[in-house]
């Protein structure tokens, strides 16, 4: 396992199970998602609103389902920083089994939804918090 | 576009939707699923009661945001039949317009979980219809 | 079963089910908000940017549980149109089975959330289609 | 506001909202059924494959919207032990604010889905923890 510096619980609620009583793998995306923007407004600099961006990618890698009572934790960190581009990366876990991997990338987009260069102030905020 | 011979009809909720207005990310995993499923009842052969999947791998590249009133196509098939496992591929329409596409990889499982080869009545149906 | 004069035709998702393998109660607030805004679309008039509504009150009677594959219908309309609020009542059905009814009210609201007269083309809109 | 005995703390996802960028209405029916769910793994008796219970209402009165990175209450408890059903009530809070309040009725059931008594394991549990 990674060692994260961003790290949120998630509460594994019924409804995240479906009928086979484990995870449904859509809600992985949405771990994921939870983790990402609570770093994109801790990490992503002061002015979120000078940042509009869009998903590209998403890739989940599942290694251990996941039932309802446990205790999730999603770990989060930026591994790339291109020019318009963030790639992130992700851990799920329980406890200390590794239940789920990933990562996403998000592009920096103008008022269009053409790529543009991610704001000088963002890719501070990400370079100090990760040390890239 | 690919040509898929397994398509279906999706029809955009509301509760699709996330604040930026468009379908979450995570509900694209959902329409993959609801694709799968139907293609697995379908194709999959006539002895579903013979085989146990995990989803071990799911990707999905965004190409543009899906808004509510569209109508969406998703088309999938099999673009691999390994021993025990079997890679899907996907498409999201609207219209014309390519949303997004995919894959998953599901791996035949037994009851403690450990892969095995995946069923010769389940391998038979998808050659038969993929022509694989 | 009551006659409603809109109806509306929902896939039922894999993702709709919860561990006990059928349509979790949470999803017919789906469904109803589903119909609903379909509804709104086609009958509050030709103005939707003029009104801003709030849900109040929602009310579900389970009948009958749904389960993967089956068809959907979800009847709704307008039942009493106050000067401010509207009540609306729905019918799951499978088939000719009632799987659930229910009722929302909705509050036609000002930029600071409080309530105010519904605005007379969404009326106008209402009262033509229903016969009120 | 009520005092509730059992009480859960819900972290409001980025998928919880909707389009208008607040809690959707159904996602309140996820926060009564987690908190529900806690509950009755708590208080329904040391016994819990003896009851198999069936949802036959659910009622929800939203007060105020919550938006993301409020953090949600819930207050639950039996307010009512029938013979074959329990009514519980719910109160969802933000800090001091009240969001929703609301109530489910739960029906006992056989295997055939008719209801049955309430097993008494289940009955004296509740009386116990709620002084009935």
């Amino acid at each position: 396992m990674t060692e994260f510096n961003y790290e949120v619980e998630v509460d594994v609620r019924f409804r995240d199970l479906d009928s086979m009583g484990h995870v449904n793998n859509a809600v992985y995306a949405t771990y994921f998602e939870h983790a990402r923007t609570l770093y994109m407004d801790d990490v992503f600099g002061d002015r979120p609103e000078e940042i509009n961006v869009a998903l590209v990618n998403l890739n989940i890698d599942f290694k251990r389902q996941v039932r309802f009572g446990e205790s999730v934790t999603v770990g989060v960190g930026v591994t790339e920083l291109g020019d318009s581009s963030v790639t992130m990366e992700y851990e799920v876990r329980t406890g200390d089994e590794l239940a789920a991997t990933g990562s996403t990338i998000l592009v920096a987009i103008d008022d269009e939804g053409n790529s543009r260069s991610m704001p000088e102030s963002v890719r501070e905020g990400i370079r100090e918090y990760e040390g890239l």
